[in-house]
């Protein structure tokens, strides 16, 4: 194997990419500048050393406490349970969010054999003991693990005196009814809001 | 903007990935064995001074001659011109080939203001006139830009003693009539083979 079929390979290992998109990516990079490869390859180098998780949080961050923990202009008293990293920035990217966040790194499966002990669900214990938490937000997935997490980790915040909510199910804006799910249709009659 | 965002950025330059994919590629590879970001970070520093230009034939190559062009084994009087790299890698694919190759660097397309002269070709007419070619298989892509192209060398080649030959265009092997389009089923009809 040429080293330009190794590279190819490479990129058709990452997620999204197959063999004819790794090859497209692989002969756009060598027809471009040079610069691109160079700056992108240094970047992938070091990304695992420059990146951690945040050891409050969970979150991928580049300094210890991550920027969201360590910053006072947070409400410390509101908490968002989420599954992943990405989520976080999901969230931040909505700017309706001023607390704080938990990454649980995943969610309850038996079928891909992760249990409630695999999730940082005993660090979310700790810190809803030691920190000012009045509410906390279970922003799993609206999926049957999502679910599953959120109901386990709601069973855990019983009878604390901690409101626990869960984001709202239903219609996506801008959607059209017609092409609604079954599932997505029946959360969002289930979940409707008053109007009056 | 923070490191992670920088990578995300820069993977979303790439062709074919849109910011989501980007993320969920750097997310990806932040939670996977370091070693995958770490080796395809180190080739793709190495990229551009590795891989080449074939000095013959235009490939792409990490040795000049490339493997092609110093094969003895290849019959030399057989040429196929193609427009990029990858369509060699495309064409030894089909392993149906076995004669040599020149790239061209792409087609004449004034809309883009590439002309004949951006191109390879007067590499290209030396290159019949030096060496024992005996029939040129004009292989750019089925498109205006591709056809005129091939029709630009066809003129330039007349009156040499040699074979020219277009790639044959019609419908894809266990495609459907149906779902051929107007401009591929034209052709199909022109370029009929006679069955006896």
């Amino acid at each position: 194997m040429t080293n330009l079929e190794k590279i190819i390979k490479n990129f058709s290992r990452l997620p999204g990419i197959g063999r004819k998109s790794a090859a497209r990516i692989t002969y756009w990079l060598l027809k471009s500048d040079p610069n691109i490869a160079h700056q992108l390859g240094e970047q992938l180098q070091v990304l695992h050393s420059m990146i951690k998780k945040c050891s409050i949080c969970g979150n991928y961050t580049e300094q210890d406490p991550c920027p969201i923990c360590s910053n006072p202009g947070r409400d410390r008293s509101l908490m968002c349970v989420v599954e992943n990293p990405q989520d976080v920035s999901t969230i931040e990217e909505t700017r309706e969010y001023n607390g704080i966040y938990h990454v649980l790194g995943g969610a309850i499966s038996p079928m891909n054999g992760i249990g409630s002990e695999d999730l940082s669900i005993g660090q979310l214990m700790k810190r809803v003991s030691s920190e000012p938490v009045r509410e906390v937000i279970l922003a799993t997935n609206p999926t049957v693990e999502g679910d599953t997490t959120a109901l386990y980790i709601q069973q855990l915040l019983k009878d604390r005196g901690i409101s626990v909510s869960r984001l709202a199910a239903g219609l996506p804006v801008g959607g059209d009814l017609e092409y609604a799910d079954r599932m997505t249709l029946a959360r969002s009659l289930k979940g409707r809001t008053a109007m009056y």
